[in-house]
């Protein structure tokens, strides 16, 4: 098992990685508020392993003397980005109250992104913030929106338009959850994965172009390394900003192309890692026009891009709606459209500065089918 | 002007205090972040004020050189308790979206304390959180809901059990606004008035013994005595324990009581300030029972109370229906109803170990119509 820590000062928390360990009651047990508990889970992952992590989440209570160890309740909410809206907050809600559950009860997310968001999210806001311990199920959750704090739900404008930045207690990942995730999701989780290696750690990037096949034939291994790589990059990033003043911002590399895809293929038709991995390619095409990475370094990233089996375009889209949707991401300041792009391999930054016609000419180039 | 700060470290901010204030573009000027302004208010507060408070901001956007000075947007919410849901969140962000908001903007909560909570949570939730400044037009939301940045919705199953602590940038207090408040609401929030002279300042209560009346008739420098005095010890109390982690609970005198009231007889029917007061009555009788009080001093609560024109008891309610909505109420830990009681006059205090037996005569002292 490895052991991460996300330094935030009295907000800091454990993020620990292996096979098995949503089974460990010792994992939950020292991050548990006294009071109640109520799993959170969708009905894809419910029938997998939500009666597992209930037991072991039971097994924790019982050990208590000095906590509530009323039964571990559980709200299934549906599968899906389209459903991660501010009406999906309310069952939680509901469960939290029908369950007695006060400002002491903990709530533990079970499942992929969508779910941990609107958990975490509800956890945020539910008697003005209670515990909350991620448990994803998803690669994508496990490298990315699990560890952080960034939680909350979609607006029709925009993905994350509400939310609140609310850390949790603890990030239990188990790798053998990815057993039953399908190829697809993988996939998407990867391109995350492939993220890191482009923003900060081009070791890493050499790394993933030598083991692609271990980690899509889900090697355990494999798939704790990278898993281990990604969250100790995000784990680093999140300490010095947790809220987003600066540097966060990097973790944003081909999200404001990729929001915009997803809003205009409308949620849930392209997948986020997908949206992010086509998003990644045009912030490498636009840092190879303004002269910061070469075609053969772009070549080499969509080479890895394909190689994950993600897609190495984005959908045939107007220039002028994406732009529209792009603007209105969260990444806009003072009217200008911040994006992430590449002085070279394993080196991001956030530019405002860049020339127009630049951009334009990014956009023109994927507007072909 | 009277001048107040809260002091929280990086989130401090000032509480003016005057008559004519909200007209005042210099008041604005200095809290403004550098993106765009939506001025959200209700339909009672917007004919009365809004063109005003929109003026002076339009004037603080104009001196800018270096932020967007787009026009300042409205939203106009309904007015009164029943509408401060989950779902009145959505047109603020709505209006957040259709205006172009981002994370550089500012919400503007000109209304009572209903309006600030919604406005307040949409401000912490919109983007993970923007800026606000209140503009309280309630003598209840002067002295209190607006300040110490707690933002939220109700649930059917208690009063703002959905919500954030998101401080506001500026609290502007406009006493010439009450000269429009019909005289109930006038009154509700003398019971919060009277609330701080309990809770901590004997010297406070004996003082609004000798100017209810003045009160009453809305006196502009009875006014601002009042409301600064109340601001003190709100400023005070947040001051020291911003999350409600201990003595911030002693604002919740009369509270939990007050709650139950509300929730069993419907949101809207008693306001807010009346429940509390008869809530506080409640608070001082179990006071007495177990001896902190005398009798005399439970008949000087309940005198000021009466002159100030508000409830001296609740409506008639079963015992055990008022023991099942204080259950539900956010101040329950680990099962056990948390009070605040009073040791003394201007002595409040959290209590937990009191006898049961006590909290039971009180309820059926009290359930008699």
């Amino acid at each position: 098992m490895k052991t991460l820590e996300v330094s935030l000062g009295d907000r800091s928390y454990p993020i620990v990685i292996g096979a098995g360990l949503c089974r460990r009651a010792d994992l939950y047990a020292p991050h548990l508020a006294p009071g109640r508990v109520l799993l959170a889970t969708n009905e894809t992952v419910e029938p997998l392993y939500a009666d597992d992590v209930a037991a072991a989440l039971s097994d924790a209570l019982a050990g208590r003397t000095d906590g509530d160890a009323a039964p571990v309740s559980r709200v299934v909410l549906p599968d899906g980005e389209r459903h991660k809206t501010l009406d999906s907050l309310t069952p939680v809600f509901d469960a939290l109250v029908d369950n007695g559950c006060g400002r002491d009860a903990t709530v533990v997310a079970l499942g992929g992104g969508v779910l941990g968001d609107i958990a975490g999210f509800a956890a945020a806001c539910y008697q003005r913030g209670i515990r909350f311990i991620q448990v994803p199920t998803t690669l994508l959750a496990q490298v990315d929106s699990s560890v952080g704090g960034k939680t909350g739900v979609n607006h029709p404008a925009g993905k994350n338009f509400i939310g609140a930045f609310h850390q949790p207690a603890a990030v239990i990942i188990d790798v053998a959850t990815l057993d039953t995730l399908d190829d697809r999701e993988l996939k998407a989780g990867l391109a995350e994965v492939i993220k890191y290696g482009l923003i900060l750690d081009a070791a890493f990037f050499d790394w993933l172009e030598g083991n692609m096949d271990a980690l899509l034939a889900r090697d355990t291994d494999a798939l704790i390394h990278a898993i281990e790589c990604s969250c100790r990059a995000k784990a680093l990033i999140v300490a010095r900003d947790e809220h987003e003043q600066g540097q966060r911002a990097l973790l944003n590399l081909g999200h404001t192309f990729g929001h915009a895809i997803e809003n205009l293929a409308g949620y849930g038709e392209w997948l986020h890692g997908e949206a992010v991995a086509a998003g990644m390619i045009m912030a490498a095409d636009m840092s190879c026009r303004l002269g910061w990475l070469d075609e053969a370094t772009v070549t080499r990233i969509e080479a890895l891009i394909d190689a994950a089996g993600l897609p190495t375009r984005p959908p045939a889209l107007a220039p002028e709606a994406m732009l529209t949707a792009m603007a209105r991401d969260k990444k806009v300041s003072r009217g200008r459209i911040r994006l992430v792009l590449m002085k070279a391999l394993g080196q991001a930054a956030v530019v405002s500065d860049y020339p127009d016609e630049l951009l334009t000419e990014t956009l023109a180039h994927f507007a072909q089918a």
